[in-house]
């Protein structure tokens, strides 16, 4: 049977493997010969690039041009802000040299000792100081504020335990970078830019990610405040998703950027930096797939909508044919990327099972005795449930369909991520209980010691401090010190 | 004057210069703290993701889809292929380690010795090698046949002399790199993408590339037969625009990539690479631009259109916006996209200078005297001149004008170019006119002597053996053997 080759590890046997299982087999990506980089398949790239394609439309409807920064970052660069370099140094790719030159023994290439370079070069682990050190040329006063740029680029960060989309060596990201004169209008930025992406997770993604700031321990290295997006995989840990930094003037400083403000003082200026990477990629698919495969929210879908003839000879398919083709035109009409699949080396039945295991989420049938009864086959992939519906108005049932797909996905991960969300007052209780998984929210007393020892005992961090809901006082699990909210613990990706 | 910061080096004066004032002063581009490689401005990012977005939609229509690959290569990689690695050796940025740790003297960071790589990575100057190791487990029978795969990514090439856009250390691209089952499936697809190329070129770009073959000199690293798009600069230099090359079996071979073929036997794979980058903004700089600054043909230019109000108080501003609006609105609808600049810190003169400076195909201003005359000044980039207009119809004038820019430019590169042709059959008049630039066509005996004789005495290479035109007979004008047809001599870039 075809079937064999797309069965997956099932989701309670083995969760990770279950991930790995679909992450290959659904020829969403794989690992490639450099250790820890993977290589991005045909079609969890047209995934990634729908996710482009959204992300940078809201980034240019906010008021963002994209640019393009080097690659290489100086050694001395990293070193100029402390936290920054602190954070990053343990895993930097560095570039020694600029040439091979042939073994003098015959055997291939070896790097040409004579071609070190003076000053060492990082390949990019994100961008701030090659930023920053550039701003410093383009900002003279506050008519040259704000700057708000975007980038999309590849990173490195070299990770020693890595997984397909979740943490690799090599990721695909965008990396937005402002420059602002106030710090109301740099904090103004972060948190905007925090509800781009909480939007785009929860209209597109279908990913109900809750908000928060993160707390000292977790922020980025080199930033006064961390805003994030934290999503529930189905496994019960959570995986930040995208994170806004508000920076303060640390890279100013750094980098002696000031300008000379409307009141004629020179003053440091005040950035933001946000990003999401393909890791993104990884939220998706833990957050709606099964054991038959992906479940792709429709507006992420490269195909949206499969058509599959089931016919004998040509004949039939010639008439099934004629009747599929103004339904396809319709549903491009409509803006549906559609496929008519009536490739003749496959059976139906291998097919349905490749377009499960490929996400797509809708999936019609349409074979001799639909066209003599004027019906045809509707299976959704996210209920797994199938219907006959009336040939007639079939590309209008199937649009509204879509949005109901995408709709339905959402609720279901929204009711999952409540239900496993829990208040737990007791240290014990929370010990206890984490191996259910889930979002927790207890009190925390807001120190770095505790939350420290919390995460060596339990391995479980905080999440977030959230921006929304109730804020109601109480006192640590653990120290049982006073606490203005309850915060966000969780094992995490 | 305002006019002074945006004023450039006359072309006749040092062509060299200006191109460098040119892109410097419309914010295209400029050179970064790190060596070789540069920060693509805001303003020379949005041109080249207009670039990109036509060839995207023209890979995809051609059949191809986007992956991604990774950023390094093992050494040991690039040594299979002996062209390969004696083409790229020389110029390649090699990352040797993967961590810094803080300088034991507490100056910054160093390289952490104890965390050398085994073996060294390349930063990809192209990606044929780890693509074609990757193609080895996607491919088993002639099913799997053809792979149609591109990809958007930077690359480096570690160049000691380097000039924004036309030659740099880091550069942006995208390489297509397909696998077919015969040899003239993958021919077809080299000459295929060339027409893509020169589609793009001269309806685009509007620079009438000449289409052709390299001389083996002059050949891909690695390739069989590389096919390209030349172009020629106001000064008469040519530059290499684009390539496709034909790869024959030496990449399967060197990474062992087979397939059954329907017959049963078991066969080497054939193979294309091609790519253009952000070497087209410099192409696209230097065909049409002129001492007042850039010339944009519309369908590349970021904004096509802007308008300006002359004005004085705020109430001739309100009445003048009023009547722009609805001209705004019937331009957005047609797809024009149109810039209303009534930003009050600086002046019309100043406003005018910027968007000549910045190639904006078409400027509209509108005064309080054209309020009342029922009139809008129109002013062209391309050819300099203004005209008034009824403000009636407006909108439908603007967009058949963009169009007749666009044709303009092109016919106007199209007559230099056939100006600057010339048929030459002596060598001694061709070292004679070397110096007036062009393309020089002429006889060859088609061999590698003779043409590096050439290019030591005259730094003229052979730019391609052109696919189109006459094949007319003749013998070589240095060493009097038979020549099948002209090819076309040039400086280059």
């Amino acid at each position: 049977m075809a079937k064999g080759l797309k069965e997956l590890t099932s989701r309670s046997v083995d969760y990770s493997q279950w991930y790995q299982d679909l992450v290959l087999k659904a020829d969403l990506a794989e690992n490639s010969a450099v250790r820890g980089c993977m290589v991005i398949k045909p079609y969890g790239y047209a995934i990634w690039e729908k996710m482009q394609r959204v992300l940078d439309d809201m980034f240019k409807e906010t008021g963002h041009s994209n640019a393009y920064f080097p690659l290489f970052i100086p050694k001395s660069f990293l070193s100029k802000e402390a936290d920054h370099v602190e954070g990053f140094a343990k895993e930097c790719a560095v570039v020694t040299h600029y040439r091979l030159k042939n073994n003098p023994d015959g055997t291939g290439v070896v790097v040409d000792p004579e071609a070190r370079l003076e000053e060492e070069l990082i390949v990019r682990p994100t961008s701030e100081t090659i930023i920053w050190n550039t701003y410093r040329n383009w900002i003279q006063s506050y008519r040259d504020l704000p700057i708000l740029c975007n980038q999309w680029a590849n990173v490195v960060r070299w990770e020693m335990r890595t997984r397909l989309f979740l943490r690799t060596a090599e990721f695909l990201w965008q990396e937005g970078h402002t420059a602002h004169a106030t710090r109301e209008e740099a904090e103004e930025e972060a948190v905007k830019m925090l509800g781009v992406y909480e939007k785009f997770a929860k209209e597109f993604m279908a990913v109900p990610v809750v908000t928060g700031v993160k707390s000292a321990n977790e922020r980025f290295a080199g930033a006064v405040d961390t805003y994030t997006i934290e999503a529930l995989m189905q496994d019960g840990k959570a995986l930040q998703s995208g994170t806004s930094h508000f920076l303060g003037q640390n890279f100013a400083k750094a980098f002696d950027v000031k300008f000379a403000s409307k009141e004629g003082t020179e003053e440091y200026v005040w950035a933001t930096s946000w990003g999401v990477s393909t890791r993104l990629m990884g939220a998706l698919i833990m957050s709606h797939s099964d054991d038959n495969g992906l479940v792709l929210p429709p507006k992420l879908a490269p195909i949206q909508v499969v058509i599959v003839p089931i016919y004998k000879g040509e004949e039939q398919l010639a008439k099934i044919s004629e009747r599929v083709a103004p339904i396809v035109a319709e549903l491009k009409a409509k803006g549906v990327s559609v496929k008519f699949d009536d490739s003749d080396n496959k059976k139906p039945g291998w097919k349905f099972a490749e377009y499960e295991l490929k996400g797509v989420p809708v999936r019609l049938a349409l074979g001799n005795r639909d066209l003599e009864n004027g019906t045809i086959e509707v299976a959704r992939r996210d209920t797994l449930t199938k219907e006959s519906k009336p040939l007639e108005g079939i590309a209008e049932y199937v649009a509204n369909l879509l949005d109901e797909i995408q709709a339905n996905i959402y609720q279901k991960a929204l009711d999952f991520r409540e239900e496993k969300t829990t208040k737990i007052d007791s240290y014990e209780e929370f010990k206890a209980r984490l191996d259910e998984g889930g979002f927790f929210l207890c009190h925390w007393d807001g120190t770095p010691e505790t939350e420290e020892l919390i995460k060596q005992e339990t391995k479980a961090t905080i999440r977030c401090i959230p921006l929304e809901g109730e804020k109601e006082e109480g006192v640590c699990m653990v120290t049982g010190k006073p606490s203005k909210q309850r915060v966000i613990f969780a094992r995490a990706y």
